[in-house]
C-alpha cells in the first residue's frame, strides 16, 4: 500500500519519470516485500518560482 | 475542520467537481456532525505521466 | 484512482471512519464512473494543537 | 529541517512569493531556533475551480 | 485561503506552535492581504527516524 | 531537491526504513543526477483504521 508522493522541479522528461518509477517501486517491493500492484507514486512538477530554500526562490540567483 | 486532498487524474470536468464538492460536504457534515462551512475540499489533476502503478506510468500501456 | 488525504481532528471512532469511508467512495463511484476498487482514503488525525485557524491554535480557548 | 506546503488560490506574483518565503523563513528561524538553509518552502497555486468551501467550488457565484 | 502543511521534527513546544501559528498567520495577511481567518495552518510533528537526508535517517549519527 | 512523502502502514522496523531511504536515495540520483544531499524522505507511518481502500478499512476483515 506504500503511495509515494514525489515533488521536484520540473522538467524531468517523461522517460526519467518512467525509470524512477520502475526503480522506485522495485526497490521498495524488496525492502518492504510488498508487491508492485500495492505501490503508487504521484510526481508533482515545482515551478522554481515555487519552491524557496534559505527565504530564497530558486527562481531568482542565489 | 476536515480538508480534503483529492488527487485524481486530470480530465474531470467542473460540472462533476462541482457534484463531488457537494455531495461529498454533504456527506462528512452527516457522519462528523461538522457544519458545512468547515469542510474544505481541494482537488489536485494529475497527468497520467505523473501517476506510475506497480512501477508504470498510466500514460504508458498496460 | 482518486486517492483521499482527509485532515481532521483526532477523536473520531473508528466507527465513524467506516461509515465515511464507505459513503465518500459510494459517492465518488457514482459521480466520477469509477470502480470502488480504485478509491484510496487516507484519514489524518490532527491534535488541536497542531492545527491554527486566523494565528491561533484549537487548543487555546477561543 | 521545516518544511512547508502552502496551497493558495493562483493568480499570486512572483514577487509575493519573494517576500512571503522570506519573510515566513525568517520567522521560522526566530521562532524556531533553526538556520535558514534548513527551511524549505514549496507554494501550490490552486485554481478556483479546484478549490470548494461549504460544498462550493470558489469558481462559482457565492 | 492560504493552507499551511508544516513538516518539522517533533520536540516543538505548544508556545513555540503557538508563536509560529501567530506569526507566520501576520505575515501571510500582509504579504498577500488576505483575512487571518482565511490562514490555516497544520503542523506535522516528524520523528527522526522517519525523515532521512541523503539517504540518511535523521536517527542514525551522521 | 526531490522531496518524498511515503505513506505505508504502520509497522515498519527502523532497518527497513534504513535501507529503503538509502536505496531510494541512490535510484532517484541516478536517474535524475541530482546530489544525495538534495534528496529528503518523510515516512508517514499509517492506522489500519486510518486507510480504505474500496470503502472499507484496512482494519476490517476483507
Amino acid at each position: 500500500m506504500p503511495t509515494f508522493h514525489i515533488e521536484m522541479f520540473e522538467g524531468r522528461s517523461v522517460e526519467q519519470k518512467r525509470q524512477l518509477a520502475a526503480a522506485l517501486t522495485d526497490t521498495t517491493c524488496k525492502v518492504l516485500g510488498v508487491e508492485p500492484q500495492s505501490v503508487d507514486i504521484i510526481f508533482h512538477d515545482v515551478k522554481p518560482e515555487n519552491w524557496a530554500t534559505a527565504g530564497k526562490l530558486w527562481s531568482d540567483p542565489r
